[in-house]
C-alpha cells in the first residue's frame, strides 16, 4: 500500500500510482489537528486499520494525483535519525576518516521535513554552498528498544525517497542540515511488503537532466538491519520514526531554479524545486567555506 | 504558573510548591492519548486556556506533590535543541576550540526526555564514562521563524532544569547524547512571568552531596536572545520546543546509585537517581575512551 499526505494535511492511499483516495475520516483523523500527528497514529494502528482502509477503498472516490499537493508523509514523528558517511564512495569524496559503523547517527529536526510538491528553500547564506544528498528513508512501524539484528523486519513499516539537504562547512553537522525544507520525504510511503528486499534497490538523483548520484543500497556500509540494531540500542524507536540511511558519492551544489529528481527502485520518484528564500541568515555562516570536493573539480 | 506532567501522563498545576491540581480534563486532554501531545497543545493554547485553568484551580482538589510521579513536562515536542560549549569555563575544560556562537546547535531526540521522578538508566557501555551536564532549559511558547533578537521574549513560554547526559567519546555528539533517559527535564515548567530575567540565574549541580557545577546564566557565551535568534534563523520554532542552553565547567562521571541534584534559582530543583541498565550495548563504543578532563585529575 502507498500512503500519502496531501493538501491541508489529509491522509490518502495511492491507487495505480495515478489516483489518490482520501481516507482521513475513515481512519478517524482530522487534517486540521495541531500538532499534525495523524500519520504517526495511522502507522501505529495500521494493523487494525488496514482492513478498514481496504474496505473503504472500494467505496471512496478517486482523484487524479496531479490535482493534489503532496506533503511530507509523517510531519511530526518522534524523531528523524540519519546515518552519516554510510557509502564508502561518499566517504572518499568527503575525505572522511570514519564510517557510520563506528560513528553513530545524528538527527534532523521534524521542522525540516517537507514534501514532494513543496520546494526546498535555500537560506540567505551567500558564503556557502547547499548540497543535495540522495537517500533511502526507512519508516518505523513498531515500538522497540535493543532490537536484535535478525528481528529488523518486524519494525519496518515502509520506505520513501529522502533528500538530506546540507549547508557545507565544518560547523555542527545537525545545524547545517536543520533548515526548514531541508528534508523532503516522499512522494509517499510504500509499505515494506511492496518493496521486498531493501538491500538491492537502485537509487538515482538528477539535478535538472544531469545524473549526479547513482548507487545501489547493497553498497551501504552499515546495512538496514544494522541501522535498526544500532539506533534501537540507544533509543526507543516509535511508529513513524524516519531513518535517513546515508548518501552515496556525487553530492553537489544546488541553485535557485534547479529541479532535483530522486528515484528509488520499487519505492518511487519525486522532483523537488529549488528556490531562493530571504530568511536564514546567521552569524555561524559568516565565514566562507569551500568544500574539498569542489576544490578538486 | 508551574505546569507539571505526572503519573500516567496527566497535566497538572503546582500550587505553593507543595500541591498538584490535575487539570487534564479541564484543558480538554486525555492522559492516555498516543502520541502524548497534550502538553504541546496546552502550551500552544495557553493564552486561551489560562483563565479557564485559573478558574478551575479554585474548585479542583489538591493532592500532595510527594504522592505523584513527576514525568517530563513535554514528552513529544517538535524538537529538542541544544547548544554545545556555551560557557567559556566548560569550553576550557573540554579543550574545545570553538564556542556555540560560531558552531550552531545540535539536537536531542524526544525519546531521550525523562522526568524528575524517573531514573537516568546507564547503558551497558563498560568502555566509557557517562557524564552529567547541568543546563537551563527554555520552553518555546509561540511559533516563529527568523525571530529578531529583540523579540525573544514573545517566544519564551517558560523554563525548567535540564540534565544533558552524555557518553564521553569522539563519535557523533548526537549519538552519544541520545540514550533513553539522557534528557531529564523538570521538575515542571515555570512560566516566564515567574522567572523574570533569565540572564541572572544561579545554577548548581550536586552528585550526592558534592557540589560539582556552579554557574550563573549571565556567563552564557551565546545568550538567550541570541539562541532564539540563531535557532529560529534555521528552523521554525513551535510551542513546546525545548532549548538546552549549555553546561558550565565541572562535568563528570556518574555511577550506579548516585543521586544527581540540579537547582536553578527561581526555576526549581530536582534530584534524579542514576541506575545501571542492561541494554544499550553498541559496537560504536567498542573502543575505550578516556576524556582529557579525567586524565588531568
Amino acid at each position: 500500500m502507498k500512503i500519502a499526505r496531501f493538501n491541508e494535511g489529509q491522509l490518502g492511499i495511492v491507487v495505480d500510482d495515478r489516483y489518490l483516495v482520501d481516507i482521513t475520516t475513515t481512519v478517524g483523523e482530522d487534517a486540521a489537528m495541531w500538532p499534525p500527528i495523524g500519520a504517526t497514529r495511522l502507522i501505529a494502528n495500521f494493523g487494525r486499520l488496514k482492513p478498514v482502509i481496504e474496505a473503504a477503498l472500494k467505496q471512496l472516490p478517486r482523484m487524479p494525483i496531479e490535482d493534489v499537493k503532496l506533503l511530507t508523509p509523517v510531519p511530526w514523528p518522534n524523531k528523524v535519525i540519519a546515518f552519516p558517511v554510510n557509502y564508502h564512495d561518499h566517504g572518499r569524496e568527503m575525505q572522511a576518516s570514519y564510517r557510520a559503523t563506528h560513528q553513530g547517527f545524528f538527527l534532523k529536526p521534524n521542522s525540516s521535513l517537507s514534501g514532494a510538491n513543496e520546494p526546498v528553500v535555500l537560506p540567505n547564506v551567500p558564503t556557502r554552498e547547499v548540497h543535495h544528498e540522495s537517500e533511502l528513508a526507512i519508516v518505523i512501524g513498531k515500538q522497540g528498544r535493543d532490537i536484535a539484528r535478525d528481528d529488523w523486519q518486524q519494525y519496518v513499516f515502509g520506505y520513501a525517497c529522502l533528500l538530506d539537504m546540507v549547508v557545507r562547512g565544518r560547523e555542527e553537522r545537525v545545524f547545517r542540515k536543520a533548515y526548514d525544507t531541508f528534508c523532503p520525504v516522499g512522494p509517499w510511503i510504500v509499505t515494506a511488503d511492496e518493496v521486498g528486499d531493501p538491500a538491492n534497490l537502485e537509487m538515482k538523483l538528477w539535478v535538472n537532466d544531469d545524473l549526479k548520484q547513482h548507487a545501489n543500497t547493497r553498497d551501504l556500509v552499515l546495512d538496514i538491519p544494522g541501522m535498526i540494531e544500532m539506533a534501537s540500542a540507544v533509543m526507543t524507536l516509535y511508529p513513524g520514526d524516519i531513518v535517513a540511511t546515508g548518501t552515496p558519492a556525487g553530492v553537489g551544489k544546488v541553485s535557485d531554479g534547479d529541479k532535483v529528481r530522486i528515484r528509488i527502485e520499487r519505492v518511487g520518484e519525486m522532483t523537488v524545486d529549488i528556490v531562493t528564500g530571504t530568511g536564514g541568515a546567521t552569524e555561524v555562516f559568516a565565514q566562507p567555506y569551500t568544500p574539498d570536493i569542489i576544490k578538486q573539480k
